[in-house]
């Protein structure tokens, strides 16, 4: 494991240590090699293993990379070397056009592996998993959107010509760890910062992948994990809630990770962050109003929208139970997680 | 005042009792009737007032109605009896014509008075509220949308052919004192709820007094106070960010409670709930982003939301100084408020 | 499972339910009798099973009860009646003599009982429960007091003529769901909030079984899961840093779920409710101070506090692995659980 | 204003805008030199005035010093030569002599100003403060201690002799602006945190100004602004609750901003950090349980804390209302300020 210290990279820690058939091995960081993994993660103080400096790695199955955007691009050649398997959680291989790199990241060093990775989304991907040596693991808006919004798109209820408004709510872990002034307690507190209010990269990921240009808005709020999509969708033709019911059965009926939520009755009747929080999972649900279908989706994106999506698309090239390690479940009641 | 132990009753006491031409010489509760208002409201520990019972009313100047639903109109006459101005904080006399009442409530006992009040928004009906004698205060969601998006109205960058999307963020307070289950701290906590997917009764508000079909959705999010709109607007003809510049600007430029924050430097560049809890003002921002612009606006829902909106309409409706008793300002850092 | 549709009983349900050698044959529910399990606990929607009237119990080889106090004394036979082991939750069979019930709480109906009960907390307890078929799991606070001050009391630092004060904040879950005014999201935000001064009930639970008097006092801070036991401890004697190591670990050292945490790097160097948040572990920490010495202890409410603490004194009881569906590993990071 | 860029710098800048007999003629920052106050402080967006570099001070009648510990004593020569009155927020000038200040300290720059400098809690020290031309505002954590310890302790009921605890829960921005790791919102949150087990500086303040040795802990906990104290004390001889509202009511009958919130009804029964955020009022409660008497004391540690106990101390010194722009009601409700 690459770049272990961070958050996504702590939950990589804990989602292997508890797989069946992963162990793990290496976990390097260039601040706090030498250091316990439990002195940076609390929840693995009981994990003997140190971190490593990146400079020496072993060859191992399967190396995930939890790196700020743009280092695998940097290190992709190495880590290949020594892994058979790379699976990498930034966003240098998420788009599949050099093009499309260019107009939203900078050049990339590269562009000739974008075609060949394969994206860690298996719920839209799962056969060009099987087998990859180069897995590219969706950002967690994207996922979040894409997991709701992938069925309106095969049964045809949506296309290119129609509104599609993606209004998302994060938690901070999304900032990733040792934050700026903006992440600082006393000011990340309580928000609901429009963080990006245009022009956020996932949108290239959700228009790639789905064919469907969106309109994108993040916003922070108040939470650590989670991240929600509330997706406002105008299809060319009306659709009725039981269309929709069709159409998401049809889509996730037989999917081990994802949860149709939609009405009903209790206190959780959509789709709630904190309700995967911890888990693999993500809850889908939408509602016809007139012209108008909503769709919610949520994620933990430290979960489904980045590490437990990665270990899911891991287990799906190698050949594993694809659920191995990520059957946890979340818990009830849960404040803010 | 009129069901004064809620948290908008509550709220209207603290304002009236720092109110400079205003004295507070009566807030009931059915049930504190005989405590001190400080028993409920923790804040207000050192007025000596205590509540009395709804049954025996004094006669004042202005009486402010701050009970559930249907209450008021089934009491406007006897309001109206001891009081020269009834300021109603519920939905009873909010929407213009009883057809929509009838549509989205139930059956109106005093249809004929709904053309009689004026809407207690002051930046789109100053007019109508100098010298009136029934005000109804604007609901939270729908005076927050309403400020984001009456500009884009007055200028004709929008109307009632295209689609404009109202995805809000409030705050727990929103739900009242006393709250069901739902309302529970395990269970509101950290949530992205979406409680009101479609069909809330705001939109009625909005379309009524913008003229404008919204499609609109509100969740819950881990805040006490606040509520935050995200309008994603798709104009008839290009907009661009200077368009709305002047737009905003010729709207909001003289009001005393509205600030433009769109944009620049900083930790909070658009608009935040946190930045105006405890206070009167709005804040509402932009941007275009091709064929769509996205305003924000936030608003404390127990401030601009309710009772500082129903103050700012009775200083207008008695000839005080609009500002008077309103004049507070935010705090910095705050957590949740 | 009796009671299952309280915080207790779903986290209880959650253990059961990824339990290697447990079955959930049956949960019940007076309210929500034949409504799924994640009707009321989100975390448990993709579980078939649904709750049942509690009238109707099956033969079972472990009953865990998780009703309010004053519930399992009266149906205690009944409880016995079907089930080989009965693991109470409540506080009915806590204290060892009926003195001491009768003081803190009401009068017993089953006062032969109490002696036979064992009480659930393994790590002073264990030879207890191997075979018991009546286990009592300890009050959650303390749980975290006694975990603190075990090993003072053993090696004889402290006895029951030395000062010892115990300050505990604890999360909202403490207060069952369902709650009441105090306990809505608005005014249970954000507090710290002395809810027990002084006469808290779990003081005598602690002096029961440490045989130690303590001035108790809890207060209810921000969070859902977790309690957090600060013990200001004034022994007669001058204890060092280097004697309380030697005292912790001795007591400690093979204990599969106590991790001490006492100073060392990071960000979190003392015990931390949330680093236990959705695990059977407690964090116990110490330093000296001159006359005094301060024990930290930190657990998750609803995990070492109650419902983790009876599954692993079940599996001690029944013969299993103690550590058997309890070794799940918390998250980082993790907001306010 | 020196350091008026910092947390207390802008709770300062706020007070003195709404202060009727102070002008905010100055306000430096040497990071933010040249921007708006509300580029910092989003509250204070209406203000015009821009932060200043602090090499050029103008000369005014009194100056507020928010700058971190260390520096006002450096600069106090230059600071006196602009200024008639200086209040300085730091530790700088709290200690009354020099050899407290090097043990709990480094060596001071001016140990002979430490004498002449008045303590700036008016409760304790409001004869001091008339006519003073330097005062050193208490430490947040010490005033919350010292307010709810010192009517025992002129009253005799505890003196060195006996055993006091002081269990403080603190608020996040009580570590100032831009904080580090520990302060990100994501390893912030839902914290219950022994930041300062043994050793706090505070210890040293309140032992000066009590005579009374405490033992002192301080936790982070998830607000952002207040500070509670538990404090645990075991007086010599039998204390009644009768007693101590004697002892209370004589010591703070008149104070204009100490309430004595000591059981009664509702769900505010004792001293809650959130009703008193973003005021300068104190809160003080008590409760007697036999050897040990237990005594709550809750502010802002931004108001009462330190900028609300400097204006008032500056009030004082310089001959104004006391309370003048110090009116403030807190809010109700209120999540976590």
């Amino acid at each position: 494991m690459i770049g272990a210290s961070g958050f996504t990279g702590g939950e990589l820690c804990r989602l292997v240590v508890g797989h069946p058939d992963l162990e793990l091995v290496q976990a390097t960081s260039r601040e706090y090699a030498g250091k316990t993994l439990g002195y940076v993660h609390p929840n693995l103080r009981g994990t003997d293993l140190r971190f490593t400096d990146p400079s020496d790695m072993d060859s191992v199955d399967v190396l995930f990379a939890a790196t700020p955007h743009g280092v695998s691009m940097e290190q992709i050649d190495s880590f290949r070397e020594v892994a058979g398997l790379v699976v990498d959680l930034s966003a240098d291989f998420r788009l599949p056009e050099a093009a499309a790199y260019d107009e939203w990241y900078d050049g990339h060093t590269h562009p000739g592996l974008l075609a060949e990775a394969a994206y860690g989304l298996a719920e839209i991907n799962r056969e060009d998993l099987r087998g990859a040596d180069l897995v590219a693991a969706g950002g967690c808006n994207a996922t979040a959107a894409i997991l709701g919004l992938a069925p309106l798109v095969e049964d045809g209820f949506v296309d290119a010509d129609d509104r599609v408004v993606v209004d998302v709510k994060v938690g901070s872990s999304e900032g990733g760890a040792g934050g700026d002034l903006a992440s600082s307690h006393p000011e990340r507190s309580g928000v609901v910062r429009p963080y990006a209010p245009t022009g956020h990269r996932h949108e290239a990921e959700i228009e790639a992948y789905l064919d469907l240009p969106v309109s994108f808005t993040a916003h922070a709020v108040d939470m650590t994990r989670g991240a929600s999509a509330t997706c406002h969708v105008f299809p060319g033709d009306p659709v009725t809630t039981g269309d929709l019911w069709g159409a998401y059965r049809e889509a996730y009926g037989d999917e081990p990770f994802v949860r149709l939520v939609a009405g009903g009755g209790g206190v959780y009747r959509y789709p709630e962050p904190k309700a995967v929080a911890g888990t693999n999972r993500a809850e889908v649900g939408f509602e016809a109003d007139g012209d108008r279908v909503v769709v919610f989706s949520a994620i933990d994106n430290l979960g489904k929208g980045s590490a437990g999506q990665a270990v899911q698309a891991a287990n799906i090239a190698l050949g594993f139970e694809e659920t191995a390690g990520l059957e946890a479940v979340g818990l009830h009641p849960v404040g803010a997680p």
